[in-house]
């Protein structure tokens, strides 16, 4: 349903003359020209069920996930965020409010700010709790894309994966565990700017593995990039709590979406400054290599799960609906 | 419920030291300065029920809409639109494609585009049917807000009111007319720039009367310009179709949704050459003088209806939940 919705809306917009990364090239957000600015735009409907979850809310998650968008295209101190509030009639207002504080609060981290938005109320029946829709701008100095990747560009998380989405499951599915699993949503765009200042021009390709999870974008950065990736499984940072689920539902991690990691093509030459960056960081400490791209198998990932190699399968429709 | 929501996102969010104009001045979007530029955005989350009416759809709507916002303070040529849509799993794919068209064909006529987008499906009985979240993105040269007007403005509203709510009030009444009542919903981002060419500084402040109609526009605009503001209740200009759904159920024009009108306060020197220009387009013939800013009954607006002078009362809560 998704993958058809997308059909049928990014073909058929006219091109935009403003726009360097514009519609058809289904980035992370959009790149404007406006004189010598780069102005980075992105989008997000959040519909996260339920709206509160182990480590944050769905506040928390528009305002992270907009920031995130911004930040892996090169935009990492944002200018401002819209945001757009649909609730049903009669939605509790303390829900409201701890919703809007953990907004607040995100910002401050991110230090950005709401600067406009809308609320519509619709009836009982006609919606189930809360929408937020968040949109981001802000400049890039250097733009970063999804499809820059080069052979032998190696390919880096910031940090375990599948915590959110695992997070969100074992909520849905009543799994307790302990200490409980918890969403990894951040904003990240101080650890990317941090990167940045130590390898700006040897960032090859930046992307947010949220829906699909980092399996999702890999297979969104090999294809637009033309070239292959191959992933050495046992390196893929994973906590012990989503390893535990992962084997309780029989979910392999790297389909699961996360909301504070950034997946990352760097030079062979500036990996090894990157990861030393990272790892210095709070948020990074467990940011590793995972693979390397390869001028072969274009358009495919591939990973050597120790015991052997196999084609790393694109996630087909969603694992789970209303995550993000 | 509205209000409730507002309130309590409004103001516990930080300032931005990029805003010109920011969230607290809850005007139709943002001012965001950058470098030498004013950066207009203006975000709105559509759920306009039923989703087709007659003279268009929730597509043109949120298209217009966010054109709309960004023409009234000033920014006429959108730089680009970013499109948000929440769908229910199953709604049918040649609804979609009729929205999707209508988008396209809004565009074209405000010569913009969609930049970037983003879609979510929910389950049935999570949503009743489509939502779509639009934000926009233009340049101001000279930024109109809404609390400008000082006395003796001259109050213009570019042409017939209420067609829009009417519209959709006699469609989910199953009311039916001959010829039927159309909506009123387009572009009016030409416009506005056609009387920025022979106006620019007069214009004292300029309102989309979308929600709560014109009523509600000038109620905001005379509270925050610290004006009173008289109007003259024969010289608002109704259709014959719009007066009819007016009398049958007993609502007052002023009170309708628009998607396709400005009200502009202009000096009075310079409100001639404004109301002629507008005539002489096919969007403005109808434009008209509707009242005056004077310095008494601050923040209130006075009706004269040709039998006696009365408050015209703010709106309160929405006539009709789901108009746009």
């Amino acid at each position: 349903m998704r993958q058809l919705v997308t059909d049928v809306f990014t073909s058929r917009f006219d091109p935009s003359p403003h726009a360097a990364v514009g519609l058809a090239a289904l980035d992370d957000g959009a790149v404007l020209r406006v004189g010598d600015y780069h102005l980075v735009v992105t989008t997000d409907s959040h519909v996260v069920s339920p709206a509160f979850f182990p480590g944050g809310d769905i506040g928390r998650l528009a305002i992270c996930g907009t920031v995130n968008d911004l930040a892996v295209m090169g935009a990492t101190a944002p200018l401002g965020i819209t945001s757009a509030i649909v609730i049903e009639e009669g939605y509790a207002l303390a829900d409201l409010e701890r919703i809007r504080t953990s907004m607040v609060h995100a910002c401050r981290e991110a230090r950005t700010t709401v600067v406009t938005g809308d609320t519509k109320v619709m009836g009982r029946g006609e919606i189930d709790g809360i929408i937020i829709t968040t949109t981001g701008i802000g400049l890039a100095r250097t733009v970063i894309t999804d499809c820059g990747l080069r052979p032998g560009d190696v390919i880096i998380v910031t940090g375990c994966v599948a915590d959110h989405g695992f997070a969100v499951m074992a909520m849905r599915h009543k799994l307790a565990f302990d200490p409980p699993l918890q969403s990894d949503v951040s904003p990240i765009n101080h650890l990317v700017q941090a990167i940045l200042d130590v390898a700006r021009d040897d960032i090859a390709a930046m992307k947010d593995p949220t829906r699909g999870g980092v399996a999702s974008a890999l297979h969104e950065m090999a294809e637009k990039s033309h070239v292959g990736i191959d992933i050495d499984e046992p390196s893929v940072p994973v906590t012990a709590g989503a390893r535990a689920v992962s084997e309780l539902l029989g979910i392999d991690p790297l389909y699961v979406a996360n909301e504070g990691k950034a997946v990352i093509g760097v030079s062979p030459g500036a990996a090894r400054s990157v990861i030393d960056k990272l790892r210095g960081t709070q948020q990074g400490r467990d940011a590793a290599i995972i693979g390397r791209c390869v001028d072969e198998h274009h358009g495919m990932v591939v990973i050597d799960t120790g015991l052997g190699r196999r084609l790393l399968a694109e996630p087909e429709g969603e694992l789970l609906p209303r995550i993000c």
